[in-house]
């Protein structure tokens, strides 16, 4: 099959025809991808910025945001069948460990990440995950119209349902960043709560998309969205500071745009967080972080992209033209997520 | 092996010489039975009572309160290992459906319940569980002083452990039944909690073993009872009452010692609760079910009695002796709880 | 002033002159009403239904669902002035009481209810109320377009904020009852969750401005509403059912609706619920009373009601006509809610 | 009276000779000073630290952490008499903002803080707070006994009780930090869960007292403490790490201490916490900022108290030695809390 492999790092991909995937436990399940969402973590593996934390054998598959059609399934999987329509998760998970006993399965102890650990991913005809990794879809739906949810998705959806419980009528939430994962969240917050929504992005087009999706108020970040923001709420700041950027100082300002007895959100990374201790006890101010969401996050996802209250922006190219893709996201050329059709 | 298996209803069940289970699945385990709790459900089930709900073909093993050894494990295994000492959630459970993946184990779409269901129980030398239901224990534990945290434990625990976000100190908790599970319950109330905790019971025995582990007040169940514990609370009733009962009136009575704003926490079973909506509407009053708690309860629970928080009463008899423990537990003859072991 | 007040229990209440009503405490409040709603409860206590509860002295003003402007204050008010636009919660609260300190004022230990409890109601040209009762509005709200949120709104408010927990995408939540209440519980659903929403009423008109108004799901209860809700559920039943009803069997009909691990909300009364404990066992079914809501229950609904998330029919009176407009509530000749404006 | 007042920063205080308080609203209390403890806090008062945030005018007297017995009432106070026997929270608030409706009284919009914001406080015969201050005692109580619980009690109270939903058996909470708020939390924790306490401590000697009152391990802080609660803990870190240090770098090990999806509470102050976001991503770990507790932390605290599940050494000195205590906490030299006797 065709694969979009990793030879080196700091070099282009090659489109290698490898071997499909085969069982290898009775868990398995092997995917027939039908649409790969390309991530800037996949950017990211290609500067080798993973090499140390994940350790892959060169050369490997990457793409982590999958869907497709179930191809085989191991003898102890009864939850899909073969030519089922699904989604994936992109961390299958143990269901053993009390991580996963807990519903917890991002921090389940014995997963992989197919595309970021070492083991390919789905940038390739078929992949193997696992019967945990699997959300079977209404078999009408195009896989390829979905796959971007099964990891940018569940982050956004995952941050936003963890702060449904503080955003009752009459709080503000900010997002900072609205690109993909951001826009994601907008769409997010607007179905699940009834918050004020403020978005801060330095992109004029970007707030124009986020008023159209959800948002109330909007702020471009021109240096002065700090003082923008405290005006828009008394002074106070934000219930909730969702920073999909959290690098270059934005990870900072969000500090400073979050509201006494509120909450920073983690959901970027790339910066340096940092405060006086006195700011966490004299205003009783929280940070939290965040991960990819969990399996039932993506359950719930899809029931909301199902139901037309969350959409996503995709722009599809043929399998054969990943690096096209690549290039086009790494030169800002992509309006909301690539994906590759195999 | 040697086993004990219903053949018919209101009928002594028999200790038959029958073929040791076998694996059928990769998930499946093997388990060396070293103790299994006779419990009031298995006189129920050979009353007939689980008959039409569970439809087990005659003859069946009996027995879901079990702790052993690991003898065998399919090749899907991953989380135990064959001589792992072992406490077994009494119903394996699926690992992919919904409430699985919520940590929600109890409510599987896809579970069994050997001794109860249509599948062989523990009392026999060997049963066939799975994976999802083992928890390793400490090598030196043995099976037979836990097992029956396995069921009655765990029960007792999941409400306990539910009701804890409203058990402050200033708060009144009612126990109404302390046997076998309300004993537990107490314990756990004493362990998790600084509310003040009331036991309710007829017998001044129980109630004096309920001082020892935890009660700050006890109260004798002689028709002046809903009166007793309006009165130890300033004539507003418990902020949480635990009933163990739940027959013959006791569901009535543990609804007239909830506090307004309160919750009685139905655990026992057979009666009949009834009152005006005009109650759950003037005073905001609930009731609230409880099942068998889930996996991690049991996790939990044995981290509290390998700690010593939680301490059980038993009696051992050899497997042989079924018929006698039956018998004992039928005419009250058991202080705490009987325990076969093979 | 003029006031509508009741004579004797049994018949029509009169529109008297009396004197207006004074500050009594540093912390009353006497507002000029601008809007005081006609609801069922006022038609129950000319019956006589509340005499023996609330032992008010006759005659005395009823009125409990108010909104206007602050006519005078005590000295201890410190949140609102002469002029401010106000609208009322229905019961004063001490803000010294454990209730009161926990955000529960709706348990207050020493709350009155104006125009129920035994303290002249908002039916008047003024009212005595205290400063805990004022939320202060826009100024240019119209008191008698918002003052059945007052009672009315708050209950419907508080039961589905209690529920917004549970109500993830994926769920169900069935409205039984789309009267006054029920049509403002479903627009709170619409706004607070992406849950779906199946309403159940007698009245097709009902069900017609349901659907307006946010219902995915129209059943009409004609007897077969109950296998109905469950065809919608996959047979499971409803994560949670608002029982807005709540008497001839709808309270019983509620939990046959609602799922295992699920929640009857109990909102309307008049009914008695009856069920087997073993069903709360089995099922880990729950049922949750529900009383009116809290103050900050009343400022979050009027932050959706200024943003438009929530809107109430209503049809106004004048004070004199409040003979009519009780008629007419009695008749079932009134549209949403009826509204007396001085 | 007598009374201890700042004239100038960087100068000791005098005991001068002031006219007694009086009431100054509907809702005001005058108490009779029985005891008021000595805090760090005091010492930074002396030290000008608080003189911009707070900008009391000079002279004023200090002391924050108060009981004694009520001496007058406003007209407004219905929640306590003359005579009754009380302790005081730190910050009387206003019982009319959206915070203080919400139970959340350290958020109030309004709240003043006697012996710290320009108010005098209660190292003084007598004292002016309000009614919503006043958490009512057995008559019994010794006022000198318990008023460190009002200020240092509650913030340690206040930290533990937050974190108590995620605190279950199998988990570690670890105590950085057992002066005179550690020492507190290490109670408070031991009366509400059962995780299992590490405390981490310079001083062997307090870490000698911790074992006593409940920790179950102890570390001494000796720049390997980071690597010995990973060791306890499998590698991971504990769930919660109760920061009461949080300054000179401990702010920071706390958060190598902390487990992925586990908490870092900041109680302590002093210090900069710095962390790359990708730490909050990967980890989904979280800091969690905590002011003094409420008003109901201290009304459960005290029934703890008067449990005997919190005690706390103190050393009485008489309000004319108030230089003396302060000398001695500045040296080092007080076991426990010193407390001024009036």
């Amino acid at each position: 099959m065709k694969a979009v492999r990793v030879h080196d790092y700091h070099t282009d991909p090659k489109i290698d025809d490898i071997a499909e995937p085969e069982l290898q436990g009775p868990l398995d399940v092997i995917v027939k991808v039908g649409g790969a969402g390309v991530c800037r973590t996949d950017l990211h593996i290609l500067e080798g910025q993973w090499a140390a934390a994940m350790s892959p054998q060169l050369p490997y598959v990457i793409g982590h945001e999958n869907a497709g059609w179930v191809h085989a399934v191991g003898d102890g999987v009864t939850n899909v069948a073969v030519g089922d329509t699904v989604i994936l998760h992109p961390q299958p998970s143990c269901g053993l460990c009390l991580a996963c006993r807990r519903g917890n399965d991002m921090h389940c102890a014995n997963a992989f990440f197919p595309g970021l650990s070492d083991n390919d991913g789905g940038m390739a005809e078929y992949l193997r995950t696992t019967a945990r990794a699997c959300v079977k879809l209404d078999p009408s739906t195009n896989p390829a119209d979905v796959a971007a949810l099964a990891d940018a998705g569940i982050t956004a959806y995952h941050a936003v349902r963890k702060a449904v419980p503080v955003l009752w009528p009459g709080t503000t939430a900010v997002v900072q960043g609205a690109g993909g994962l951001g826009h994601i969240g907008i769409q997010c917050l607007a179905a699940l709560t009834a918050t004020r929504i403020v978005v801060v992005d330095k992109n004029p087009a970007a707030l124009e998309l986020a008023k159209e999706i959800g948002a109330d108020e909007t702020v471009v970040a021109d240096g002065s969205h700090v003082d923008a923001v405290r005006d828009l709420t008394g002074g106070e700041g934000a219930t909730v500071v969702f920073d999909f950027v959290a690098e270059q100082g934005a990870e900072n300002q969000a500090w400073a745009m979050t509201a006494p007895d509120g909450y920073q959100y983690v959901i970027g990374y790339g910066g340096q967080f940092s405060a006086p201790t006195l700011d966490f006890v004299a205003g009783e101010k929280n940070v939290i972080g965040n991960i990819v969401g969990t399996y039932t996050d993506l359950a719930e996802l899809m029931v909301l992209a199902q139901a037309g209250k969350v959409t996503l922006h995709t722009k599809q190219y043929p399998l054969d033209a990943a690096l096209d893709a690549l290039h086009d996201l790494d030169a800002g050329r992509v309006r909301g997520r690539a994906i590759l059709v195999p």
